[in-house]
């Protein structure tokens, strides 16, 4: 498929392509249809990625996309200040203000530590969560990132330099020691069948049983 | 999903999901994919599509995408200029030019006559393909529109006028009662199991049985 009857069309296509999971078919047909739209539309459609870029603002507290200094979440009094659920990205957000069931605040790492991918701890959000927590008043951290290795591996990593701060001899031992670290629970997705759920999730959803309350 | 954390981030998802098949999660993937992209990566995004919208032209004999006046294929001296294949589309144009088999010239129609969705003769490429063979030197015209209801309409519609031409007393019959009018085989896919093809298709797969040649 490299015989485009057009050079303008293949880098529209390519430009297309280069989205992640739009092959070069899928492209084509969405260039075409582009291509179908009146100027007007075209242009409103490139322009809402350029501002997209050149516009989007990240909230100074938790780094969620925002379009303010401070995202409705953060700027809240109805939130409850003293929790903050990290998260690997803003989607994340997104699913657990979904479910309704969270009304604390949160902190965007922007991705997990990989090795593979050359992501350390210094290039996503993890110094500025510290500080977060260092000016005090935050009672809890859940720690809600995705169950891979790096989500594991970032867990873990937070963690430690939570129990870091505990243990160091400060002269606020109030505010450091009395932090609660949770991390959100894993086990059988609710309404699979226990012989469809890998042998991984089942053995972790054994040993971390929770009391039947009936 | 609608509480978007930044009302450009939600525009720019709208304009995302504004493209056929894709739905607002993966257009929210795909936009926080392009804000992940460099300044430059993005406006190189934005501007194949302005780009393509303003600056492509369309081939002034087949009236298929081109970035000239003339297509490759139509400016082509090898190609068989006395054969016109009319098509829909540019994609049907680079399917059978991927086969191999074609080495006539085409007709891109821009579309195919459907009352329900208020497309006329008028409103594809029809007039323009009678003009075309008017000019004298087509030996046939071969029909590859989609095997659907509006393909068949629009098959049956250029057959008739290019039959009034035929049977019009015209100066110059031997220019016009010529011409050879063909349409693409239909019938069991090649590598298909005659239990899984649909009975309308296999049905005309008998009825237009061909001559075997051992």
């Amino acid at each position: 498929m490299s015989d485009y009857p057009s050079v303008i069309l293949e880098q529209a296509v390519n430009q297309m392509a280069s989205l992640p999971g739009v092959g070069r078919r899928t492209a084509l047909r969405l260039v075409l249809h582009l291509l179908r739209q009146s100027d007007r539309e075209v242009e409103a459609f490139a322009n809402a990625f350029t501002r997209l870029k050149h516009e989007i603002r990240y909230c100074r507290e938790c780094h969620n996309i925002s379009d303010t200094e401070l995202c409705p979440i953060c700027a809240s009094t109805r939130r409850d200040h003293s929790t903050i659920c990290v998260v690997e990205n803003v989607q994340d957000v997104m699913s657990i203000e979904n479910t309704g069931q969270y009304n604390g605040v949160y902190h965007v790492l922007g991705g997990v530590i990989s090795p593979m991918e050359g992501i350390g701890p210094k290039d996503i959000e993890i110094d500025s969560l510290m500080e977060r927590i260092s000016k005090g008043g935050v009672d809890e951290v859940i720690l809600a990132l995705p169950t891979t290795m790096e989500g594991d591996t970032t867990n873990f990593y937070i963690y430690r330099r939570l129990q870091n701060r505990m243990n160091d001899k400060s002269p606020m031992p109030n505010d450091k020691c009395d932090l609660k670290i949770s991390q959100i629970a894993r086990g059988v997705a609710v309404g699979n069948q226990l012989e469809y759920t890998d042998e991984i999730t089942l053995g972790r959803s054994i040993v971390n049983r929770i009391e039947f309350k009936g």
